[in-house]
């Protein structure tokens, strides 16, 4: 198909496909003139990815090339992890004593729970960086919860394995890691929030029994 | 204080700061004379929430301020769904045909957990805009687990109310629930991000045992 089809199919305007092909988002179509290129269904699911990776993720462009950056490698729980490595949104510089000590705690979380994570995961030090936050907020106490968390979070990871392992074709199951990882956390942030409406009835309504009558305008 | 001390307490630069007093994210200081105010540790504290809100949230500035605008309500379940909608980030266009059946799906999944959950809350909305962008990119599959993600949902809401409910002061509620929601989103990406790691070695790994033959360079 061409660019203007390409366009009509996935909602994206032209001007910003010409954008994603660019920055190397998007990879080229076969040229059929020198001006004239072809896209494929390929292009319309890299296209939607792009669009939910932006949108629904917020990542930069470069965290995007990065995800998107084809990689060869030995097995799939490999492959996956250094797909999704750069996700986690984790600078370079050295941690300050304050990092190193969260980094610290995560790793006691992690052998408490018996988890195997590569020691080069960028996920310790994320998970270290928002406890910080946290702590310098003064919300401490919101840390209390950790291993429930951690218990929540197993079954997650589980469930999102059995949803991705469905796919049999590697590539598939790469695409799906992405989109489950980054949209998924837009499901589980929904999720929460109506889990929290309905937990901070008991906990919070002075009438217990009628949230409608506090209820916003829609 | 003066504006550049509360700039070296809290690492925001002076500039920022008079960006966020007019932009109304700070409240402003006590004038002491025509041309400098005082500031408090109130002024601190909401600085650092600012911060989390941009840089942990990526929230946009309007949706932050929405957050911040003090409401006076009835009572705290009220105060606070009232503050933490804004959060949910959904759109006031009405639904298309395919969004509504979506809000339907959620609807029948509230009812199945016995949710209260009131009918303007924007969260049932945010999640079945979430289920739809799964459909549209093909991965439908991701949700066939949506019930245990529901049940993972109710042992974190429960974990977060448990939390901010130490604190007794209903200010302090609230602001310890608006940082539990953004900053929490962040906190359970990152515990999924490593209970993912763990779990996909039993299903992916070809050895099955050692992930850091695969490790990306640190």
């Amino acid at each position: 198909m061409r660019v203007a089809e390409l366009s009509r199919r996935t909602g994206v305007p032209v001007p910003t496909i010409k954008f994603y092909l660019r920055e190397g988002l998007l990879p080229p179509g076969v040229l059929t003139s020198p001006n004239q290129a072809s896209y494929d269904e390929g292009h319309v699911r890299r296209l939607r990815l792009v669009r939910a990776l932006l949108e629904v993720g917020r990542l930069p462009i470069a965290t995007i090339r990065e995800v998107l950056r084809d990689v060869d490698h030995k097995n799939l729980h490999g492959r996956l992890g250094r797909t999704l490595y750069p996700l986690a949104g984790v600078h370079d510089e050295p941690p300050t004593p304050e990092l190193a000590r969260a980094i610290a705690d995560v790793d006691a979380l992690i052998t408490r729970w018996g988890w195997r994570v590569d020691p080069a995961s960028p996920g310790r030090r994320r998970l270290a960086e928002v406890m910080l936050t946290f702590r310098e907020l003064g919300v401490d106490y919101l840390m209390r919860e950790i291993d429930r968390y951690a218990q929540a979070a197993e079954i997650i990871a589980e469930s999102d394995l059995r949803g991705v392992a469905t796919e049999h074709n590697p590539d598939d199951v790469v695409t799906g890691a992405v989109i489950g990882t980054v949209v998924g956390d837009a499901l589980q942030a929904a999720l929460r929030r109506l889990a929290h409406e309905n937990a901070s009835i008991d906990l919070f309504s002075e009438t217990g029994a009628e949230p409608t009558a506090d209820a916003p305008e829609p």
